[in-house]
């Protein structure tokens, strides 16, 4: 960037706000329903960590939050400038506008609010060994920022949602997730969009489905992209899904069938799909 | 049970309760509060499956709740029948007495309050390949009851609490279990307590642990009996508890360290200690 280009970025700005009444406050606040996330394609982080790593890895910053009493925390200071040099808004609230935002009793020092992001569909390129997640029409929000934090975990490439989802950009998801949000990326599609992207994937699309055949261990996965297509918490894949899988997976269960929670289920998949590529690093790498 | 016997057994009653205010009610809603269940001893369960699935394992029920609607429904009355004769109170109550109890706006039908078992720790003999797992420390109730369903799923023979432990018998917890609380077996033990049993464990004590040298699925669990320990979700298995396990293993991550969810790690050690144990039925077996 020239010197006049920085000389040019919109300068941010910072505020103290002690009023659950402020106008700024009652935007955030709003944040927690899904309505007013759409409408300002915003959602919120807490805590220093994931705020700096989510700046780290390129995430927009709209809004910094931070508490009184972090005045004076060189990391957190650090942040703020960070927040200001990129034309956004810093505020400084009293504890009892951060329990209110984040709806805790004892809430995270700092809360970043950031603009969402979601990869076309179009754009995902598998190649190599890549894994994709696609769950269909997962409804809750732990399970879907849980399965969000494996996909990071196993290097995964990335998540689809597929149909109508809880919403990966709640607090609650994004809590779950542990940070991963900002480090997984989420495209999203209907059944429809979804099978005829299917159609040009270039690699083993496998199902986990009850009805499976194929024990998950029994597969080789690597040397190709594998798309693993997970249903819901309910019903498992619907039959035009499960008709779109190459193969149908099951994972062998000791009690009754259909009690492994999902987030669960997609972990031990994962787990074995990733089995040859995970290894622990040597002595010498740690 | 003689004739005799049979006749002298407390017989149970029916009633119909619309008011919030009736004391039967106050004490039931009151178990959303640990106090109160530990007072009573007892704890709630949703759903007309989970409640006849504890019948036939053999808890004990104090109330079976049900809503007026479910009046005429045969399995309902049925259960109502086998609570009468077990000496319990029967609840026919409005669909608000129902959502008050259960703190859901769109109840279940049933709803069962039993006592509370806690296996003894002394009485916990492991023999062949029995697997069975201890938490410490476990914080957050979803864990406790992924856990516990996972538990069930892979045919492990129970868990063990140590140290002090979110409720598992929270609301919470009893519906993440999603009806494993009636078939896992739970003790509970201070750490003191779990270090001196565990002296005399019969097989292989392995810890999860980030430090941990040895891959996971480097290790052949089958032929002994196999305590898989896991430590909470902030600060993993403590020094002295760490120090107690015959091997601290590790699971592989691509990305950050300590990036798993606590109930997916569990799940993905229990499958890997079962793997050999757990086979898909065969056709003929279906």
């Amino acid at each position: 960037m020239s010197a006049t280009e920085q000389h040019r970025r919109p300068v941010g700005q910072v505020k103290e706000v002690t009023s659950l009444a402020n106008p700024l406050v009652k935007d955030i606040k709003a944040l927690a329903l899904k309505k007013f996330r759409d409408e300002q394609h915003a959602f919120m982080a807490e805590g220093l960590k994931l705020v700096i790593d989510a700046l780290d890895l390129g995430w927009s910053i709209k809004t910094l939050v931070f508490a009184k009493s972090a005045h004076g925390n060189a990391a957190v200071e650090k942040i703020a400038a960070r927040t200001v040099a990129a034309g956004a808004l810093v505020l400084e609230v009293s504890e009892k506008v951060l329990s209110a935002i984040t709806r805790r009793d004892n809430p995270q020092m700092v809360v970043g609010v950031f603009t969402q992001k979601y990869l076309p569909l179009k754009d995902i390129r598998p190649a190599g060994d890549d894994v994709w997640v696609a769950l269909d029409r997962v409804r809750d929000p732990g399970n879907l920022g849980t399965v969000m934090r494996t996909i990071d975990a196993v290097g995964a490439k990335g998540l689809i949602l597929v149909g109508d989802t809880t919403d990966p950009f709640s607090l609650e998801t994004v809590r779950a997730t542990m940070g991963s949000v900002f480090a997984v990326p989420i495209a999203r599609a209907t059944a429809e969009q979804f099978l005829a992207w299917r159609k040009s994937f270039p690699g083993l699309v496998a199902g986990t489905h009850l009805k499976g055949a194929v024990d998950y261990r029994s597969v080789d996965y690597g040397g190709r992209p594998v798309l693993l297509l997970m249903g819901n918490e309910q019903q498992g894949l619907p039959d035009e899904l499960a008709a779109a899988c190459d193969k149908l997976l099951r994972i062998p269960q000791a009690g009754r069938a259909d009690s492994l929670n999902l987030a669960v289920a997609t972990a031990v998949m994962l787990y074995e799909v990733r089995r040859t590529a995970l290894k622990l690093p040597t002595e010498a790498g740690q």
